[in-house]
């Protein structure tokens, strides 16, 4: 018994893209998806009835965080994320991996796994694949992630592959110490840089270890979109039909539809919400600087076009006044209509696929919104 | 015909409680009533909808800042305060007087008005009891106060009796410079400090102006406890009984129950919210400081006896894992929880006067909460 089952509605007629179910032990999440980020056990600004309301179907939390601040062992005594958090639809986890590797010059990568210092107090830290697994097992997520490295943009192809074996050992041994994989599915992730070769060994490499999942690492970390397209064009393809497909920490709308129709069904990013704290949203014309002086007396909601409680109640000079006050409110409005956009443009992509006119759909949405960032 | 209409439903047999209803273009508000503050057209971190679903029945915003930011042409032209921040029910502005009046140096007064500089940009600016009710005449709000000085504690009594009579002359100029009588009311301001024959003065010469409500103010200005009760046992028997009385800036539990039982039928106070927003929470043992590491694993309510949305759904070591954390969920919650306790306390304080026992209810809240703030 597997804790999560892809269930493949229907390949388009057109590309890559699939249309799909995640059967999860907390729902079913239709896919493509988009997953907002709840880094530390909370969207930032939302509720759980609020991100409901706004069809959020799974979120991610962050492992390194979460094990920083509160800690797992007391997330895990409150009875888990979801019950701490107050969020009964399903949840992944990340491993930490990539907030590790983050800290630059505050860790130390070995073959048995990563030291660090906490960038909270500068407490020293450990992680290993067995660590990750088991903070991971605490939190009780529906998805986990492995415990890999993800090199930088540009590596050269000597350390992505050393990099790469790595991370297939490390993937052998979270799957080993994985405590709960009748509840949790413990999903691979492929590696390799920007080399066709390396990717290839590496999503064979982990296709053999046997994953409920598979994640794409390693890209949208500073390298050219198009490097991105045509990595995205020859690894999807290696993996499994069979199996969800996650595209890590990439979630602008360019982003999305590129990565659907190269046969992506999963995507995370914080974006929406941190450029919503800072007063910028997305629209059907493209990205608003809500707090630029221009919409001081502007009347007229973030988008027109949206139906969102933000654009149905409130005009952009109110929400830009609330910015310029520093009120709490002007930041929930705008991560409401920011993640409000992307997940109904996911379902309105989700619709294109159905309807075999993705590719349609996709050049209306660029003529209006632009098809840079 | 008037903006506002209050009606008499029971004068208590026990003390000089009133149950009452005031009827105001935007609904009835039941008295006794606390209003929540909503400084910069927004109750800090909560939406209309909230507000509505925790029992807000009337809320309270300032003049000084919004004419300062975004400014009151501007609210006018979207429609009023009430359009602009999407809020239907009924609104009361105060004058401004009293946050000019707090700006100390910034501030220099004359017969004609106060001059004063923002605490925005230093820029200079001049309020007259015209502009104050220029100002509220735009804003729109169904209850605006007039423009009045509220002396410091202690004040000595040359000085107050100089004031209020300025006060009562600033209140004939507010009520001549009224432009909507019919869709907004007037209230006055009864002055005086802590000086017996001073409060009826004061409140003769403003009752003789003929307010459809009206406001003690220059209480809770330092003074102890003792002074404000003295104070409104002979100053509320002063006020007609067919009109409201409303007891400025003033909304602590202990002050909301001896207010009420001395005649007084609405009050508002930034503490709710405000020490919301600093982690502390009011709960029926009395204040509880959330963000104390003593709650770090404790996974009951707030308040255990409450059932707001936060006491529902989360545990003090999740709240308090989001103070630690700086997320606004934490201020949400925990406003959410403390301007539910105020209305609800307000609600009971209403049925136990209807039935005669307020008496009784308060030495009951007072056994658990405590009786000192």
């Amino acid at each position: 018994m597997m804790a999560v089952k892809y269930e493949l509605i229907k390949k388009s007629n057109e590309c890559n893209a699939r249309l799909g179910r995640l059967h999860t032990p907390h729902g079913i999440v239709e896919t493509p998806i988009f997953m907002p980020v709840g880094t530390k056990a909370t969207v930032k600004t939302m509720t759980p009835e609020e991100l409901k309301e706004i069809g959020a179907q799974i979120i991610l939390s962050n492992t390194y965080h979460l094990y920083l601040r509160p800690g797992h062992d007391l997330v895990e005594e409150a009875g888990g994320l979801h019950k701490f958090m107050n969020w009964d639809k399903p949840i992944l986890t990340d491993s930490g991996g990539f907030q590790v590797f983050s800290l630059g010059d505050l860790r130390k990568i070995t073959e048995e796994g990563v030291e660090f210092r906490s960038h909270l107090d500068g407490s020293k830290h450990f992680i290993s694949p067995e660590k990750s697994i088991e903070i991971q097992n605490s939190l009780g997520a529906d998805i986990i992630m492995a415990f890999d490295e993800c090199p930088p943009y540009p590596s050269d192809r000597d350390y992505v592959k050393k990099s790469l074996e790595r991370t297939t050992r490390w993937a052998k041994r979270c799957k080993d110490a994985h405590k709960n994989p009748e509840t949790q599915a413990l999903f691979g992730i492929v590696q390799g840089g920007m080399y066709k070769d390396l990717r290839e060994q590496s999503a064979k490499e982990i296709i053999d270890l046997d994953f409920p999942g598979y994640a794409i690492g390693g890209l949208s970390v500073g390298e050219p979109k198009e490097i991105m397209y045509e990595v995205l064009d020859y690894t999807a393809p290696l993996l499994p039909e069979d199996k969800p497909r996650y595209l890590m920490g990439v979630g602008s709308p360019n982003y999305l539809f590129e990565g659907v129709i190269r046969g992506i069904d999963m995507f995370d990013c914080v974006l929406p919400t941190r450029i919503a704290r800072n007063g910028t949203v997305l629209t059907s014309h493209g990205r608003l600087v809500v707090r630029n002086a221009e919409y001081a007396r502007d009347f007229s909601p973030l988008d027109p076009e949206c139906d969102c409680y933000a654009c149905k109640n409130y005009t952009r000079a109110y929400i830009r006044h609330l910015f310029k006050a520093n009120e709490i409110l002007a930041a929930r409005l705008a991560t409401i209509h920011n993640l409000y956009f992307l997940l109904k443009l996911m379902e309105n992509i989700r619709k294109a696929i159905k309807e075999d006119r993705l590719l349609e759909y996709r050049e209306e949405f660029y003529k209006k919104y632009g098809y840079i960032k």
